[in-house]
C-alpha cells in the first residue's frame, strides 16, 4: 500500500499481518514494557493475547485496566492516521528491526513506531546514548554538545530521550555537526512532550528518527518515562549520563544498559556540583566508565560494542558456554589487532598469574592467536565478532 | 645526650650507634633512593658500606660521584648542627620509625632528617597524601583545603610535598581544622623551597612535622622531586590526587602508591580543565578509586589500609600464602562489622557464584566468620588484622 503521497508504507493492515496488526492493537491497550502480556505473547502470539483480551479471557491477573481501553484501540484506524503522518510501525522480524533489542525476553517491546525516514537499525547499529539531567548546569550542557558533536562527526548517531537539559543539548548538538539523532519517546512519536521541544522534534523527523512504543497521542506518564529508558539503553551499543542527579532518570537509564550488558559510560564534573554526583556514584560503584571525550566513549562501545553484535534468533552463541573468566578475557581483546597480556589483565582485572593459562586455553580452542603484538583475536574468535551480513556497520571504531 | 635547651636528641654520636653514624654520613653523599647503595647496606650495613666509600674500595660503577663529596661530610657536625636546629634524625628500627617505610626493599630510606615534635609513626599511622598541581584552579584548591580539613577532623593526618597550589591548600586546610600534617621535601628539612612557604613551614613545623631524606641546608633537584614522591607514598595509607596535569609530579605520586599496594586515589573535576585531566587519567585506568570527599577517601584507605598494616620484619604473613582470589576476598571483608556477599562481590569483582565457595573456604581456616550481617572476620583474620603492639592506632576507620 501506498498513501495518496506515494510514500510507501510498510506497516498496514492490508498486508494480511494479523500479528502486526494485534501487536498495533496491543500497544493502545498495554502499558510499554508489561512483563505479564510479554510473557504471553512470547509463549503464544500477540494474535492469540489480542483475542483472549476481547474476549475477555486472559489468563492474567491485574490486567483489568486493560479491558477499560478495549473501546479506544482501532488498529486499522491507527495505522491510517499513522501513515497520513509520516509514522510507520516495525514489528520483530521486520526488516530495519534492530537486533540489538532482542535482549529484552518478557519486557521485548511488541513494536515501535517510527517517525522519520532512515532505517532504524541503519541509525542506531553505531549509536551511543547521550542522556543526563534536565536541570542541567551551563558545564552540562557544554558537555553534552561538544560529545554530541564529536559522536556525530565520527559517524556515531546519538541517541536521547528529547527532554530539555542534557537531552536536548545532545540532540541539538549532533544536528548541528550534520550528524544522525533519535529521540525515543515516552509518549506518541507525534506529541511534542515538552512542549517547547515541537521545533526540536520536526528537525530531528526530518534529518534523523523519533521513536517509541506509545501510540500516536498518547501521552507520558512516569511509568512510561521508566520505560523509555530500557529503550533507549536497548537501542544503544552503550549509555553515556553527562550530568544526573544521584536519583534520576539517567542513573535508570544507566541500570538499564547494566542489565543488558552494554557499558555504561559516566562524564565526570566538579565534585562541587550535584548534577555530577550521580555521575560520580556510578563511577565510585564501578558501573559506569570515566569518559572525558568522544574518542574515549568510542573506545568503550567500539570495543565492548563489537562483543555484543546482535546474535541472530536461534543461533546459539558459543561464547555464552565459556566460563566467565576465560569469557572476560576473550571480550578484552580487541577487535582489530592485538594486545599485551600486560593489558588483558589490566583490562580484564584477571590475575596475570593466571591470564596465560586463560590465554593457552582460549587459543588452543581457536579463539584467540598470538602475533608479534601480543593475542589477537582467533579464527573462532573473528568469525563471532564479524557483524551479520547486510549490517552497514564496520563493528568496533 | 641532652641539647642545652633540655631537649632529648635520640640520633646522636655518643650513643655509639657505628650504624646510625654511618646512615648520617651516606645521607650527606648518596642521593636519595640510590639503588646500587641501597642494595649494598641491604647486604652487608650502612657502616660497611660508608668505609668502603672513604677507602675508594665501593665496589660499585657509577658512583664516583660521590666519592667528590666525601669532603662535605662530617655526620658529628651534621648531628649537632641539626639537634640545635630541633631536627632529629630517625633510622630504620629506631622507635618512631614507621613499619610502613619497609616495603622499599634497595630503594629503602636510609634515615629521615625529621623537624618538629610529635612521633612519626604516630602520626603518619591514619595519614593519608593529598598532593596535586602547583599550577591548580580555584575549584582543585578549594577541593583540596575542604578535603584536608574534612580529614583532619576526623583524625587523619594530611601528608603533602609542601608545594605551591594543592600541597599548600592540603597543608592548610588540615592546620585549619587544627588537626595533623606532614610535609615531606625534597630538600634539607631546615630549608624554605619554595621560599614563600617559610611560615608555612614554621607553622607545619610547630604543629606537625617536616622530614625529608635530605641533610639540612641541602637543595632540591627534579631528581629529589622524584624521591620525595616516593617518600609521600611510602608514608601513607594512600594517595589522593587532587588535580594534575597528565604527567605531573602527583602522577608520579600516585604510581608510587600503586607499586607499593596502597591505594591510590583521585577526585575527578570538570573534563574542561587540563588540571583535572591527570586525575581522569588515573580514573579511567582503574588506576585510582574515584574519590568525591574526605568520608570516601576514609573508606578506602579504613578499608585497604587496615590491610597493609605493617607486618613487622621476621614475622611472614599467611596470607602471602593464600591465592590471590580468596586473599582479594579475605581484604574485602571489613576490620570491623561484617559485610554481604553480594557487596563481598561487588567489591572483589569476584564471580558470585564462586564467591561462597572461597568464604566456605576461607572459613574453614578461620580466616572468616559469619554473622548476621553476612561474613566478617574470623579468628585468624582478625589478629592478622590488629595492629602491632605499641601501635596508636585503631587501624582502619
Amino acid at each position: 500500500m501506498t498513501t495518496e503521497a506515494g510514500e510507501e508504507v510498510r506497516a498496514t493492515p492490508d498486508t494480511g499481518d494479523e500479528e502486526r496488526l494485534a501487536r498495533v492493537a496491543l500497544s493502545r491497550v498495554v502499558e510499554p514494557g508489561d512483563e505479564r502480556v510479554g510473557r504471553l505473547v512470547a509463549e503464544s502470539s500477540a494474535a492469540e493475547v489480542w483475542s483472549a483480551l476481547l474476549a475477555k479471557d486472559l489468563q492474567v491477573t491485574g490486567v483489568d485496566g486493560y479491558q477499560l481501553r478495549l473501546p479506544e484501540a482501532d488498529p486499522h484506524r491507527d495505522l491510517e492516521r499513522a501513515a497520513a503522518a509520516g509514522i510507520r510501525v516495525l514489528v520483530p522480524g521486520d526488516d530495519g528491526w534492530p537486533d540489538r533489542l532482542d535482549g529484552f525476553g518478557v519486557k521485548a517491546p511488541l513494536l515501535l513506531w517510527v517517525r522519520g525516514e532512515p532505517g532504524l537499525d541503519a541509525l542506531t547499529d553505531r549509536s551511543v546514548a547521550v542522556v543526563g539531567a534536565r536541570a542541567a548546569t551551563d558545564y552540562g550542557e557544554y558537555v553534552a554538545a561538544e560529545l554530541a558533536a564529536d559522536l556525530a562527526d565520527r559517524g556515531w548517531t546519538v541517541v536521547s530521550g528529547g527532554a530539555y537539559g542534557i537531552d536536548a543539548r545532545a540532540h541539538r548538538g549532533a544536528l548541528a555537526a550534520r550528524g544522525s539523532t533519535v529521540a525515543v519517546l515516552a509518549c506518541g512519536v507525534d506529541v511534542a512532550y515538552p512542549r517547547g521541544h515541537e521545533t526540536l522534534f520536526a528537525e530531528i523527523a526530518r534529518r534523523g528518527l523519533i521513536v517509541g512504543e506509545l501510540p500516536p497521542g498518547c501521552t507520558p506518564t512516569r511509568f512510561r518515562f521508566l520505560e523509555r529508558n530500557r529503550m533507549i539503553a536497548g537501542l544503544t551499543a552503550g549509555v553515556v549520563v553527562v550530568e544526573a542527579a544521584v536519583r534520576s532518570g539517567a542513573a535508570n537509564t544507566a541500570r538499564w544498559a547494566e542489565r543488558l550488558g552494554r557499558p555504561v559510560m559516566a562524564v565526570p564534573g566538579p565534585v562541587t556540583s550535584s548534577m555530577s554526583a550521580g555521575c560520580h556514584v556510578l563511577l565510585r560503584s564501578h558501573t559506569a566508565e570515566c569518559v572525558t571525550d568522544a574518542a574515549e566513549v568510542i573506545e568503550v562501545v567500539g570495543r565492548i560494542g563489537a562483543d555484543l553484535a546482535p546474535v541472530r534468533r536461534g543461533d546459539i552463541d558459543p561464547r555464552e558456554a565459556l566460563p566467565p573468566e576465560p569469557r572476560t578475557v576473550l571480550e578484552a581483546v580487541p577487535a582489530r589487532g592485538s594486545c599485551t597480556p600486560d593489558r588483558l589483565a589490566r583490562l580484564t582485572g584477571v590475575d596475570p598469574r593466571r591470564l596465560l593459562g586463560i590465554l593457552g586455553e582460549l587459543e588452543s580452542d581457536g579463539w584467540v592467536d598470538r602475533d608479534e603484538g601480543g593475542w589477537c583475536l582467533g579464527e573462532l574468535g573473528r568469525a563471532r565478532r564479524r557483524p551479520p551480513a547486510g549490517d552497514t556497520s564496520g563493528g568496533g571504531a
